[in-house]
């Protein structure tokens, strides 16, 4: 398979990479790295790459900003960053590639595991992290010509714990590696509209 | 208690507002009608209405736009008017709630079956009322002063079906009165972080 990897720099991504790599060809997106750049927040750039990588069989978004912050000093604008970044920047990826990918391609998106279990300072990625989920659920059922859309939810990462240990007290993190076999079992498995969820 | 109902002129909310207010003072809100007027998707519009109405004991809001159409014809800026509407201005009532609510005070906001049940068309709603219940899941363990946050999640009303009912053939409709209990459980009863799905 072709497949595109859009935050491919990320600790997400460089594993998703590596893990479909062994069995796949991998084109690597990145805001400012990889073998194509586009800030995926602008459709008109999700279409200008699509438009020059051709046909591809998957493709998988491990990108998108959130802020964090307390709820009670957080601004409509602060919330924004992540519905522009992480949701709407997935969602632009979902619309472009329904015309880009081959019969029977898949489109993977992040979410994380806030969307269920909410940590302080996390109300937006509570929120964009869940709007994620919703909307592949209902992207899912509308997809033609076989095309399959899934959402990974990881855990905190292990790799991420020196900075993110504090607001994570208590969860089991994961290693980037066993992350990227959730994005591997939506990408060559054959469901569509799943949440995975890596605890 | 003193019961700020914004959408109060629509099919829930008039409900809503009928229900509470056989024991509490309503204080009905719309975008054109009810006793204050505000379009909640302006942040300041929300600000200027709680200056106007003083402290409260809840808020509960019904109403917010999304658009509805074909996922592949579907284009980010109909996506951003759900964001806007129905999304950002619960947010926002949320936000500005925080500071004008008495101690223990509540905050009930609406997202809807599609979140889980999708529907053609509904993308979405899908992620929009997913991402309500998102926020108020990170946003209730974050409120102080005892104050709460829920949702309720209603399928279609049976006063709707004549306008809706082939978008949602086979699903159980629900009387507005009916879907206006679980908004009481919400104002009326304890829990918070909690989504009431009326099915």
């Amino acid at each position: 398979m072709k497949i595109i990897v859009i935050g491919a720099s990320g600790t997400v991504g460089k594993a998703v990479a590596a893990e479909l790599a062994q069995r796949h060809d991998i084109i690597a997106v990145g805001s400012n790295s990889g073998a194509y750049q586009a800030d995926i927040s602008d459709i008109a750039q999700v279409r200008a790459l699509f438009a020059r990588t051709g046909k591809v069989d998957a493709v998988v978004v491990a990108a998108g900003k959130v802020h964090f912050g307390a709820l009670a000093d957080f601004t409509p604008e602060q919330f924004q960053i992540g519905l522009n970044s992480k949701l709407m920047g997935q969602v632009n990826v979902a619309l472009v590639a329904q015309e880009h990918l081959n019969d029977g391609g898949s489109i993977t998106l992040t979410s994380g595991i806030i969307a269920d279990e909410p940590i302080r300072f996390g109300a937006s990625a509570s929120m964009v992290n869940a709007a994620v989920e919703g909307f592949a659920r209902g992207a899912a059922i509308e997809l033609t010509r076989g095309l399959r859309i899934n959402v990974v939810s990881p855990t905190v990462l292990e790799e991420s714990m020196d900075t993110y240990a504090a607001y994570f007290r208590g969860f089991e993190a994961a290693k980037a590696s066993r992350v990227a076999l959730a994005y591997s079992r939506s990408v060559e498995g054959a469901q569509t509209g799943r949440v995975y969820r890596v605890g």
